[in-house]
């Protein structure tokens, strides 16, 4: 089975801002891994038309699947629906069934600013969730999410059974504790070169006082993963340092 | 005074998996936003040569400045130097200070892993911090430093007095607890109409089990901020809540 690829979009001032930590991406990511969906590039750019309308068009063509997140509330800055539809080249026009159940839920609450929330580009699908009444959407391989974190996490959990799928991207890790990456890098070469169809990633770290060093494989054939893994343990016992295998950081 | 623009550029497979949470788009923004520097766009790309080199050269034409993070360590993924000489058509070589440095100082430990991190693009000028002994550089417009946020920070410390700069870009925010977007959309736009100048941001969010919204404004006219800041006050006030000004969310 081969791995559909993918890209996140993420519509976001308050991230070049420096306001806002996004932690959108991890969660995308870890779970685009379980699917075996390859994540290949992720971008932030800002709430401007021509940025969003521009980055959609060439992120669509260039993976499988397209993530965006952020821009899709009431507001004057929530443009990101607008521009999707844009990008395709449909109208943006009130979606019927949105538009009906929001009325009925809100009431006389349902002003202007909130129809834009059940506004979307023609032939669009609309993500339901568990925690927003204003939903998401689906069009072609793009994938229009909220930035909250919350509301996000919802969508995406609603989209997931619907998502093409690979083999799930596996990922091992062992740590060095005091080991320094100059010591062993010529032995992890090797290794890589033993395992070409792996990625084999050398990552320093720092952790409170203590430093190491964590090597991660990463690829589908788990097997492969356990016994490069396996190698790059001996590598680190090498240097009189207890290997320790385990979970990737949380 | 004009901004200059600027992007960021991750080579990080670690952030692609979802192993590793970046923390240093948010340190750099930060500090670009005080310089004066406007960010424009960040990037995570995994570490594959064509893709570094590609994106290398589409930013730094894009943006009067480029700061790259991840892949200039000692081991076989750590590709980002030799891949920014590709991007420049420049050799790849070892840079002659920094190698005698690291050679008197490493001694027989100077292997030919860590000799890599010695070589340079030509042209290239070493950016010398205090938590590393293997420096980034600067080549152009573009500023290559370490994926290790501690690292990474030192770096971008040594480097900063020699940045450009332009007005700062300030911020004010101010939050309403329990305060529906959707309520004060409108007006909220009629401000934005008023500042043009301005970024008027609307970020619902929730903290614990209370919710509400905060208004940003961005920009170089700090009277110009606090006037817009206080007619959105008028506006949350207008919704029976208090308004709270504050520094933007850490």
């Amino acid at each position: 089975m081969s791995n559909p690829s993918a890209a996140i979009l993420i519509i976001g001032n308050e991230i070049l801002s420096g306001r806002t930590q996004d932690i959108n991406v991890q969660f995308i990511a870890r779970r685009l891994a379980d699917l075996g969906i390859k994540l290949q590039e992720v971008r932030v750019i800002p709430d401007v038309p021509g940025r969003i309308i521009g980055a959609v068009n060439e992120l669509r063509a260039a993976y499988d699947q397209l993530f965006t997140t952020g821009g899709i509330g009431p507001t004057h800055d929530d443009i990101t629906s607008a521009c999707v539809a844009a990008a395709f080249g449909v109208p943006w026009e009130p979606h019927a069934e949105t538009f009906a159940l929001m009325a009925e839920r809100m009431g006389e609450n349902f002003n202007a600013a909130r129809q834009r929330m059940a506004t979307m580009p023609r032939g669009a699908t609309p993500i339901r969730n568990e925690v927003s009444l204003a939903p998401g959407f689906s069009i072609g391989n793009v994938h229009v999410m909220a930035g909250v974190p919350k509301i996000m996490q919802a969508m995406f959990t609603a989209l997931e059974p619907s998502l093409p799928r690979g083999t799930p991207i596996a990922m091992r890790t062992v740590y060095g504790m005091g080991v320094m990456e100059g010591s062993i890098a010529a032995g992890l070469s090797a290794i890589q070169d033993r395992f070409p169809e792996l990625d084999l990633g050398s990552y320093p770290f720092r952790r409170d006082s203590q430093g190491g060093v964590a090597i991660v494989a990463k690829g589908t054939d788990v097997p492969a993963l356990e016994a490069a893994i396996a190698e790059a343990a001996s590598l680190i016992a090498a240097q009189n340092t207890v290997p320790v295998q385990g979970e990737p950081n949380p």
